[in-house]
């Protein structure tokens, strides 16, 4: 029986539509009995359907950011010109997830492990059997985002034209899975958690406080806190921070304090082994090496763990590439947005990938 | 009763004394009954008292690493010319600490918080009382012995003759009390740790892996787990790390898993707070402009929490200072001397300052 958690409803996340791809079996040797993808849309495909940019989503993430923060009139990420499709990953809450399907066989603790390359088969699958494309303008994500951005364009190379992947990585580095493990043990070491199969998300309030409050180091950058950045971040009504721990309990907390433990944990197995080489027995620079599309790699200056150096040794290795660093004293989180001249950056970006 | 822990014993740790000074009133109201501080010294003091150098010991640390990787003929803390004197930091479970006291009054969870300005007075009233020493050659310290040497020069500028600080910083970052606090909380929120009334230190064992795997990512470097540096760090005999799991299994884990929870507890909080300008009603300017001593300040490039930006704008309000970069893959971590490169590097600028 789903879990109720407030949280992954359409009053949160405005509108998307539940597609179903059926049977879906996984790389790992899971299966998922009818694999249901979230999928928001913006904007009208056009007649020869070459104006699709497909958004897969990051961590922890749903399509509503990009709605919210990058998707409008003006913008890089235009829906008068794009149809632009934001879906949803597996396991993210939305999409077939643990804690919300009603299929006892995969239900909580005995959700399969998935990989970035199952989201990818299946956004292609859906692409394909439900609106009719074929080929894709442009892929764009971030983070876990970009691993499936990357993703796409090793394993599709034929179908992806331009791609932007922000703040991430083809193959997930070993600091980055150990941070990572870090995140996951904070939330299973928490006794409400019960192997899983906790009754509601709060009964690992604990384990989630955790999980954030390493966020709050690894997700925002040294300078961030330094310069008391978060002073200029507006706090929702009725609440005020005047000092680092209370912007920590007040918006980091909260922010991943309502999401599902059992999500969460499905979508950092998969990060930790984002990898585009399984596709090539390993060989990164192959792997690399067979991307067609028209390539922008976009680290994030401040990044703690997606550093632009690790960004910029991947982007070496794709033909048709340039590095793009972006600027954001957010550090990871400045793909939440604190900054306009964040979404200058990116938008400026995008213009110059989808002009070319 | 004290608790059994063989990492605490002479065996272990070589020679060193144990001095009392007695009652100890400290600066958030506790007191230590007796308050006694483990001390290592090396070389001898020359008549005129002229060539004492203090190392002041890191958080989780003991005099034991200095003795065997930083101190010896022919390097800059060569105990041929200098009279060596490693005091361990209060907490650190030589000097009294939560788990060797067998006074109940501060045993375990009942041990008073400790500030860094504590452990420079209680240094100072034992160099004076117990070796007669009223002026320092030079304070050498790194991480929490940075900030206990940097609140030496603002403390007792007239006593500090040169000042070396490794790795941190005289006002603690808000980034970095965030990043300790995860450290804590690793610790405490084992069940076994009892809210500080275990039995064992293994009996805290979850908490102690947590907290070891959090300064996996804090404590090394990206760059230090992309080269796989690991491998050029000998394994102890009979192990063998071949994956960076195995690694952080076989090395981190038993560092930090042998030691005591309550002892590092008191050393976090310490940590957490230590800022030289408490003596200056919180203006850091007035504090480092009271510095008379030479200083090299010398962070570590690739040091994640004490990062060389935050150190050079300290260093910058420091009158007679100069910053000198350390590098290592390490990173913060690169304190435990991977490298011969890094301890030429800790040479060649001490030997500078020492000839000054």
């Amino acid at each position: 029986m789903p879990l109720d958690n407030p949280f992954y409803t359409a009053e949160i996340h405005g509108d998307y539509e539940m597609h179903s791809i059926g049977r879906f079996e996984l790389e790992d040797g899971g299966v998922i009995p009818n694999l249901e993808l979230a999928v928001a849309t913006y904007g009208t495909l056009n007649e020869d359907k070459s104006n699709a940019i497909l958004i897969p989503t990051f961590f922890s993430g749903t399509h509503q950011l990009w709605h919210m923060a990058y998707i409008g009139e003006g913008r890089a990420l235009d829906p008068n010109k794009y149809f632009i499709i934001v879906i949803n990953q597996i396991g993210n809450g939305l999409s077939t997830s643990p804690h919300t399907t009603d299929d006892a066989s995969i239900a909580m603790s005995r959700f399969p492990d998935v990989r970035i390359g199952d989201d990818v088969r299946a956004q292609e699958q859906l692409l394909r059997e439900k609106f009719g494309i074929e080929e894709l303008f442009a892929v764009v994500g971030a983070s876990m985002g970009a691993q499936q951005t990357l993703e796409w364009a090793v394993r599709f190379p034929d179908k992806v034209k331009r791609a932007a992947p922000i703040a991430g990585t083809a193959q997930n580095t070993p600091h980055d899975f150990l941070f990572t493990q870090t995140l996951i043990d904070a939330i299973t070491s928490d006794p409400g958690f019960d192997g899983g199969e906790y009754s509601s998300h709060v009964d690992v309030a604990d384990g989630l406080r955790r999980h954030a409050d390493i966020w709050a180091v690894m997700g925002l950058s040294t300078e961030f806190w330094r310069t008391e950045f978060w002073r200029d971040i507006p706090a929702p009504e009725g609440m005020e921070w005047n000092t680092a721990e209370e912007f920590r309990d007040g918006f980091l907390r909260p922010t991943f304090g309502s999401l599902d433990p059992n999500s969460l944990l499905v979508q950092a197995w998969k990060w930790q082994r984002g990898d585009v080489a399984r596709n090539t027995d390993g060989d990164l620079a192959v792997a690399l090496g067979r991307v067609t599309a028209r390539v922008f790699v976009m680290p994030i200056d401040e990044d703690m763990f997606f550093p632009p150096r690790d960004c910029e040794k991947e982007q070496a290795l794709i033909p048709n590439s340039e590095l793009r660093v972006l600027n954001s004293i957010g550090g990871h989180f400045g793909l939440f947005g604190f900054e306009a001249e964040y979404f200058e950056q990116v938008d400026r970006h995008l213009g110059e990938l989808f002009a070319s």
